[in-house]
């Protein structure tokens, strides 16, 4: 199976392929980031994320789309640009046919880390060791989009190691409630 | 010239198209709402979205696509639907080579009924009167759209009347600040 990961934005869009060998083994197939001019107008920025994120989807072929689901941002403006962002990578997903999910940072970071609270460093470091790189791709956007790659693969396979992680700090957050009752209904 | 106005949402998304006959007369030419129904996946209602929009666009062939500038909404959730139901529409605008304006719900209310804290159903009176209709279309969002569409067409031409309204209540609203400074340019 091949997963597209993407860590929506306006001014960088992360993009991360990766393919799941066997139960314990990933490949890297590619990463990048879309950049759009700041002085583009919203709806010429729109336009070009979609075809850059086209030229790749057509490219590389995923099964599945993982998009990153932002809900923690305080900034509406910053919100609106971001959940765009997401809303043109979930389009062309569902215009091709393509399966889509979405999954929240502290799911991504419960994933590859073991975490929920994993800072950018840790998620990083473990992307790079789970899938044999040589240093930490650049720039962080593809290495989130990365790490959404990873946990859509582990996600949905089993789950185990994320409701564990997560189930792990069940009385430390809000979030962590979310993951519990997902763990009790199984 | 036509304009479609587009008060942009997921669960109910407005349209209204406004043709200028002259200088004072507006004429409205369809109105409508599209809906994408709650318990389809986000994607598919994106997709749902753009193929209406799609269908809105190619039939009426506006000449400009006005949509509604939402930064007030302070959560952040309804924030990201609004914000994607907009993105989809500035989207295929740019797709299509048609010029995209944004208005915000203030410029919208001055623009129409002179101030730009009128409630909705002045607003709504003003649109009945400016297009000679017989009753208000309803949902309120497809009256919205035709409000859009007015204010593009009056902006568009002099904007003396939304800088008029805007000044003269410069000092109530940190919305005027900003006015103050569009008409100070001139």
């Amino acid at each position: 199976m091949r997963v597209l990961g993407v860590d929506p934005g306006l001014t960088r869009c992360g993009l991360g392929v990766v393919n799941r060998i066997d139960s314990q083994k990933l490949e890297m197939i590619a990463v990048g980031v879309i950049e759009t001019g700041t002085d583009l107008a919203l709806e010429q920025r729109l336009l070009e994320l979609e075809r850059e994120l086209t030229i790749w989807i057509d490219k590389y072929q995923p099964d599945v789309v993982a998009v990153e689901r932002v809900f923690s941002q305080l900034n509406v403006r910053t919100a609106m640009a971001t959940g765009q962002a997401a809303g043109v990578a979930l389009l062309i997903a569902a215009r091709k046919g393509i399966p889509v999910a979405m999954h929240t940072p502290s799911e991504v970071k419960a994933a590859v880390t073991g975490s929920g609270r994993a800072d950018k460093k840790q998620v990083a470091n473990m992307v790079v060791k789970l899938l044999g790189l040589k240093e930490v791709p650049k720039p962080v956007d593809s290495t989130d989009a990365l790490a959404l790659a990873i946990c859509h693969h582990w996600r949905g396979t089993g789950n185990a190691r994320i409701a564990a992680a997560l189930a792990k700090s069940a009385s430390k957050s809000r979030l962590t409630k979310t993951a519990t009752r997902k763990v009790s209904k199984k």
